[in-house]
């Protein structure tokens, strides 16, 4: 199979891309003396996370229990399960563990961690709890000095569960563009992670690791003293919005949608695709960005981008190709019906998740199917 | 299985609430004299479909080749794929027609429809295209009174395809909210795709089906002279796009996401939530509305508004929880982490995509497991 005998929509990997990004990422970790955990919410697809595992990274980063499950039945042990855990789920991730999952939990609340321990005890089995800590006001988690996290920590050890250490996201980090901005952010989610750890090892409670990021804030940390590992999902793609954000050329994104030109709107400039929001996703994340892209940046079928073009609007399954600024009313005949493009997407996680499969073209011009799962 | 132990996230459907929507198209089309094509884009679920077909629907409408596959394997044939045929999809059309599939195809263009019929008569097959017409500037279709429509109409029969007759779609009437304005709307749609096909009639060429159709027009269209069928999707769920427009009050909207809280920021008063954009989807349809839900309203697990509370922003699995105006820092006494809510989505279609089945609760409160499918 090659790229010109592909359905359309498709969502494609560049594979050369991808390698590179994984390579770039995993190096610069090496490099800062931390270990890398992949977040495989990204592609939940495993040639991805197999490659990311070959290029250096220990253990993954899910973001629900059906990742856990589906890669532990991948033979993939070493799982945190980055989301608050609840009561009603400890079941479902009780029995990864009784199979040989070394699952770790999260928690942020005095209700959660006795629940988890009380669940524990019950069942005999003593869970590895992370304490999620918010960096930035972003979303979960304890604030580095809130009272609260000794209380909780304590909770944990004296329920007889495991306190494995703490975990921080500086999901603010998406609203930069500018390389120092993000150094200050990257600065500030690692003092704020390593500030709760210093406070659970001063209150007498055990925190062996320290686990941080996002894709901008891995990419643009200088130090990482005090840090044991570090988490990033959307490097392994990238997207329109990192590339705004700064951390990626659009030579650098993986992934893109192939798409087929079925009709014009000569008068207004538009080409009709059939790439909607279902196969774009309907994330808009570029939106309140300093470039917006619509739905997308087009692309040839070979990859090269057309600059200025865009997918304005999408419904289901027509995309609405135009050119920014003033309408091109020759798009029939630059882009007759038939004409295979390409769309760089806002947002890989989201792009990807409107799909099955992924289909992956190496650099011979070769194209293996990859498929992923979604639901929970 | 009953509602308090289905897993989260999951998409539920209110049945009793379906089938009032489902009864009100269908009564309403009757009464207005002409046949109902429900768009099965909407849920790609079989169940549905099933309730639509059984309350008097007449075929199918599809958005793409995938859900033509589907529901002719499972015993429908009477299917329009409203969205232009390209050269590259005509094989696997074919495929369709020779196991016995009735599909109609469209085309809004003289490079399209030629191809149709080149390949057409190639293949021995004489297929049955559709002319799209483009009723408000929307989309794809070509104006009624476009010369190229006469062109693109002899192009198929004197090419031996079946002019099988003229679809429009009135998009755009998403974007009002007032009812005369809908009633408007409806009646340009229906008057623009009468003129289509009279002058295609009166060039001397057939013009059987006037297809027109979208939630809102249907709904409020006063007189369809001229008009052999509708098409609508969202009507079988409803949202709350389609409750700005007008059409629906929130008690009408049978598609919600259940979901149980996780944790919360009680000085901000947010109830962190695990439906972020991936169970909810990315669409944002109510931000430029007369109410903007952000990611959704928010319900008690019975179904019943807790008003004011809107999932106000979104991660992949993370929602953030929130009341309009004043933050509620009663929120962790008042949504105590482990309550179960359901969440009102703003788009049924793209909520609906999110998830691999629903679960559809009945009156007598059981449920039942409804796959739905996805991709191309």
């Amino acid at each position: 199979m090659r790229i010109d005998t592909l359905p359309t929509p498709s969502a494609l990997i560049d594979v050369p891309r991808m390698q590179r990004n994984i390579e770039r990422m995993q190096q610069r970790l090496d490099a800062l003396g931390v270990r890398f955990r992949p977040h495989v919410k990204t592609t939940k697809c495993e040639p991805v996370v197999r490659a990311q595992l070959a290029a250096g990274a220990r253990g993954i980063t899910v973001s629900t229990l059906k990742e856990a499950e589906q890669f532990f039945a991948q033979g993939i042990d070493d799982i945190v399960y980055a989301v608050g855990m609840v009561p009603g789920k400890l079941p479902q991730a009780l029995a990864l563990i009784r199979r040989g999952c070394d699952l770790k939990l999260v928690a942020d609340s005095l209700v959660s961690a006795k629940a988890i321990a009380a669940f524990g005890r019950e069942q005999g089995l003593s869970f590895e709890v992370w304490v999620e800590i918010d960096v930035d006001g972003h979303r979960s988690g304890l604030a580095p000095a809130d009272e609260r996290l000794i209380e909780v920590g304590r909770a944990l050890v004296e329920g007889g569960m495991k306190l494995g250490g703490v975990l921080a996201h500086a999901g603010s980090s998406y609203d930069y563009h500018r390389h120092e901005d993000l150094v200050r952010i990257a600065e500030q989610e690692r003092a704020g992670a390593v500030l709760a750890a210093e406070r659970l090892r001063a209150a007498g409670l055990p925190c062996p690791v320290v686990s941080i990021g996002s894709t901008p804030t891995a990419l643009s940390a200088e130090r990482l003293e005090g840090v044991t590992e570090v988490r990033a999902g959307v490097y392994v793609m990238f997207d329109l919005v990192m590339h705004n954000v700064g951390v990626c050329g659009t030579d650098e994104i993986a992934l893109s949608v192939l798409t087929t030109v079925i009709g014009h709107q000569e008068e207004k400039g538009w080409a009709i695709v059939d790439a909607g929001w279902m196969a774009m996703s309907r994330d808009r994340g570029t939106q309140r960005q300093t470039r917006d892209f619509g739905y997308g940046l087009v692309c040839a079928e070979d990859g090269s981008v057309l600059d200025g073009y865009l997918l304005g609007s999408a419904n289901q399954e027509h995309g609405i190709l135009q050119r920014v600024g003033e309408p091109d009313r020759e798009i029939a005949t630059r882009l007759p019906i038939g004409t295979r493009l390409r769309i760089l997407p806002n947002h890989a996680c989201a792009t990807g998740a409107q799909h099955p499969e992924y289909q992956a073209i190496a650099a011979d011009g070769s194209v293996q199917t990859w498929p992923r799962f979604y639901g929970w």
